[in-house]
């Protein structure tokens, strides 16, 4: 029996990547194939090398670090995350889940000998600041996109990825897809308040929400804010307003259901003229799939009514993911972990996006979360308590050792 | 009797005015102390040479064209309104009234010796696009602002109005105010749609609205539009959202009242994040004072609700004017001359601001109003009827008549 992982290492490594990769301002930002993105992997190839493990780079610029102990066959169980970060991020995000993932390895390394190799693995791109789309290598590797087509993606600067992984030196020969999980499991900070809320030590997580993001514009009828009483406006942006009551009424009396207008612009944006038109963003999601359809249907017929007030309005889909539901066998490996270590442990939603819903396409995959404070992350402010983060690795750990058991 | 006032060289003169002082765009642009302004003056100069008047400047560059019949003493009956224009400006916005008053004076000329003088005035900067604040050449003349204040100020490109009069030619020794009227008419297209909805010839305006111009920002929490559950929003989108439409009803059910929100923007403004900060402008307008103030009640009372909510509020005051109530023997006066001449005439408030509203402050004023069709105004598209604007001229005549008797 092994106690757990090395808990003062994983803080260590989390704090020193989290300091590779900062901008003159002290900001950390790694985008995918910069210079601070080369000295974040660095580092963690060293990391992977020091640990014994056979080091792999994919042609998309995966990172796999495989521990392929004697006597041990078949597919590798896979454990990972990402190492980019958004611009000024905290130093959690990603990182956590592939540093934990080298700390199980290196746990069993001491007195285990499990059936199958086991791979931590660091994919390329998944925030998406400067490639489109976000979680391209476990895109890529789950063969969801060509990647020939991936590495031609030109970034915000319009370089393309294909050129700075090469120039960085990280554009490997292996064919993503090459090494192929047996199952895959992903621990991240929840990136929300819900565990801290409740009290809650550890999220087990089994579906990941659908996302619905269009953009809306409604045109009425400019008019002079004085001279035009009321019965005769036709004011787009008092209809976009009653919109977004509705959206978040809707929302609240949806199960699982979230939506948000992050964005809306009034035109043509005087103080003393009535809205013209008003164009805004929604993002809906739901973890069930049936009811994000029951949310896109009750905003269509909403704009209808609009139409039928002798509003002119536009819907374009932005984009459009299903709910994924993670492998219920891991997730109930999880809970049982959690409740052997005497820690709190609810089911739950993702509301963010991870490589984990794109690995699920091709291998049993589940998530789990420690509490994020005050649910903050893209943000220096992103922090979760080392007791938290090295609890949730050993979970991760015990719960690796069920798969392989 | 004298049956009316030249129509066609009315609208000819229009129409000539509405030529001079177009950009290179071919845009009628005719802003206060321009070389379009000069342009302007100089054409309307030599008009009421022409016409045997006594032309006068004043200090603030306002023109009078003085019609001293013999016999007659007192104050003059002052007719007028404004040349200057906004940025692409439509013809007839304040130039209808000015050449409408010269009209009138042309017409009595024939054969009528009234008891008092008449002048004709067209005021310096009423729109207030380049020298803030507007209605500056009313305001002066009624005594609301020192003139040394006025010509000292700057326009948007820097330069004061002083100079710029001086410049054109245009700063006058006459001290304003030194003309008094006795009475002012200002004849002007409505700007609104309600006499065209409602198919009525002309309006008699015995109100001008009162204004309440706010900017709001609403302070709540911004957080991931995915990961924040609907219970944990504190979403300053949809409390703004709440407020535009709670005003907008709040409008519908004041008697008089209206309300408009044409600014609206919020933070950090991206599609996936809940929004931290709405931030917008209310226009509140009232003829009524009373109702004005209960309208700015109800919405400090909407913003204390959003504080108990837990939101941080902040209203900042833009500008207040209390409504003007003009002189109701004029208002008589108008809708009398308009029956006898058989046009359906219905009494109004006016929505914008006008110069008879400075003048009201020294001498009994009012309003009369020609449709505008679709409401439009401050725009090339802005447009009046050949026949309503000689019409509305005609019972401008006789209103002069009858205050001259």
């Amino acid at each position: 029996m092994i106690a757990g992982i090395d808990g003062a290492r994983l803080i260590a490594r989390i704090e020193e990547l989290g300091a590779t990769g900062r901008d003159a301002e002290g900001r950390l930002t790694r985008l995918a194939g910069t210079d601070a993105d080369r000295a974040g992997r660095d580092l963690l190839s060293g990391w992977l090398h020091a640990a014994g493990l056979r080091v792999e780079i994919d042609a998309i610029g995966n990172i796999y670090g495989i521990w392929n102990p004697e006597g041990a066959t078949g597919d590798p169980l896979m454990i990972g995350s990402h190492i980019d970060t958004v611009i000024d991020a905290g130093q959690f995000d990603g990182c956590y889940g592939v540093l934990a993932g080298l700390s199980v390895i290196e746990a069993m390394q001491v007195g285990l000998a499990p059936a199958r190799p086991l791979a931590v693995v660091a994919f390329t791109n998944e925030e998406g600041v400067r490639y489109a789309p976000d979680m391209l290598g476990s895109l890529v590797m789950a063969g969801g996109m060509a990647v020939e087509e991936a590495l031609a993606i030109r970034g915000t600067d319009g370089i393309t990825l294909g050129a700075e992984l090469a120039r960085i030196g990280y554009a490997g020969t292996l064919q993503p897809g090459a090494i192929r999980p047996h199952a895959y499991l992903e621990l991240h900070i929840e990136q929300g308040p819900v565990l801290e809320a409740e009290g809650v030590a550890l999220g087990a997580v089994e579906t990941l929400q659908g996302i619905s993001w269009q953009e809306v514009t409604i045109r009425g009828t400019a008019n002079h804010a004085g001279t035009t009483p009321m019965r005769m406006r036709r004011d787009a942006g008092v209809a976009a307003a009653g919109l977004l009551v509705f959206l978040d009424e809707l929302a609240r009396r949806t199960e699982g259901g979230v939506a948000t207008v992050g964005q809306l612009r009034f035109e043509p944006g005087a103080i003393n003229v009535i809205p013209g038109a008003a164009r805004f963003t929604v993002d809906m999601r739901n973890p069930d799939e049936e009811r994000l359809q029951a949310q896109e249907e009750a905003l269509a017929d909403a704009l209808e009514d609009l139409r039928r007030d002798g509003f002119e309005v536009t819907a374009t889909r932005l984009a459009r993911f299903e709910p994924v539901r993670f492998a219920s066998e891991i997730v109930t490996a999880i809970e049982t972990a959690a409740t052997e270590r005497q820690l709190s442990c609810r089911r739950m939603t993702s509301g963010a996006g991870h490589d984990a819903q794109m690995v699920a396409r091709i291998a049993p995959a589940a998530m789990i979360f420690v509490p994020s404070r005050g649910g903050i992350s893209h943000n220096p402010a992103e922090f979760t308590d080392p007791a938290a983060l090295i609890a949730g690795a050993n979970v991760l750990l015990d719960t690796a050792r069920r798969l392989l058991a």
